[in-house]
């Protein structure tokens, strides 16, 4: 019987993948990776281990979460090490619950190894906190379909408490979302950021406020959204970046990494 | 000039730390690190390296942020790579707004390198989610400070929004944090898991409820709380567990990791 690893492959670097996941990622015999795994990150993996892409479209449609949750199963009865490897963390929106349910009624053992969740990644690509002793003194991870879908009265409670917002999946619904957190009472100039590929060469960071946020265009995914005073940091910092502001307060800064 | 890396060691476990963490750390020329910090991770620095506890008491006073400021702006001026070493990451009540304003007049070149923070370990650990698709579908990362000085008003909002509660550094306020979350509509039968020296040889998690909570004897810290369905889920699971629950429904369990 072998081992199951969940895996967290972070936003996008391999540098930023824990010494422990590479370590276990190099001796894996299966890796059943999501579509969002960066292919630097999957180059890690020896040449005869068996990589699936169980995030790729068969036909028209995704394999089901059921369908991931037997394949672990299954690989996990024959192989020594099984990698679900997943981006950012997987117990951070990454339907781990649902693998552990499914493992743990399998008697599979399994462990997890954590990653860098995007939005921490984001906060640190953009350097604003997500926390600030003299601002917002909690964070709340959540998603765009949570923020949208459960309307303006449950955002309310979390911009009521002056909590960092940090927005997964915004899926380009910037619109609505801007909608939901003025309903909830958020001002129009509350600051916004928004980082796409975070840590990726093709990163991308968005600055702009809620105002703003409605008329965006849509930015390249995967994407995180920190909406509070964090995000006004730097641009109150560095002054010469106020220049580049454009009408509708939006400034886009393309990544400068050395790779 | 030198470069200032404000730099997240994770929780505990050097294992943890991501690549490129280990990179920088190993060829820095001054360290300077938190006493949340683990010796393990200490020992990648180079011997003729600067190591710098700050989070030390000297006399009987702490060094003030002012002092760590000027002393992070100080070496950059001379040496070519400065780490500012966290536990956790950074960005999450790493106080780390303060050091990049401080950067930021002095015109220092810096970068976040991000980190594992406490309660994604806590919870890779206890092998729970922080969210679930069929439970909560948001997190709040917030202090015990937060939780107790705001009142249960504040703590409402995200109790009412069904969000996991991830408590930072709740230094044995376990009694008054749990008063807080009843007044504030948690039952007392709300699942509650204390993970304390997460990822360390000596690591603790402690299983328990609101109800429970108020009776804890003081775990070691540095501990995490996490309060919410999620935290039932692994009890829920395995049934044997249920037998270690003593009076006040508190399962400790010692970890056993592989060193």
């Amino acid at each position: 019987m072998g081992k199951v690893y969940l895996m967290g492959a972070g936003p996008g670097d391999p540098e930023l993948l824990t010494v422990k996941a590479v370590r276990i990622l190099k001796s894996a015999d299966v890796v059943l990776h999501d579509a969002l795994v960066d292919n630097s990150v999957l180059a890690m993996v020896r040449p005869h281990a068996l990589l699936i892409d169980v995030g790729k479209r068969v036909g028209d449609r995704r394999i089901a979460q059921e369908g991931i949750n037997q394949m672990l199963v299954s690989f996990a009865a024959s192989a020594a090490t099984v990698v679900r490897l997943k981006g950012g963390d997987p117990l951070i929106f990454g339907r781990a619950a649902e693998e552990m349910a499914a493992m743990r009624r399998a008697g599979i053992d399994f462990e997890i190894v954590p990653g860098i969740t995007a939005a921490v990644a984001a906060s640190a690509q953009a350097q604003v906190p997500l926390t600030d002793r003299d601002g917002p003194s909690s964070v709340v991870f959540l998603t765009a379909q949570h923020a949208i879908g459960r309307g303006p009265k449950e955002i309310a409670r979390f911009t009521a408490a002056e909590s960092t917002l940090a927005i997964y999946m915004p899926n380009g619904r910037y619109g609505e979302i801007a909608k939901q957190v003025m309903a909830a009472g958020l001002l129009p100039q509350t600051p916004c950021l928004i980082v796409s590929n975070a840590t990726r060469p093709n990163q991308k960071l968005y600055w702009t406020d809620v105002a703003g946020l409605q008329f965006m265009s849509q930015p390249a995914t995967p994407a995180v959204l920190i909406i509070g005073t964090v995000a006004r940091r730097r641009d109150e910092m560095i002054s010469a970046a106020s220049a580049f502001f454009a009408a509708n307060k939006t400034e886009v800064e393309t990544a400068h990494r050395e790779l």
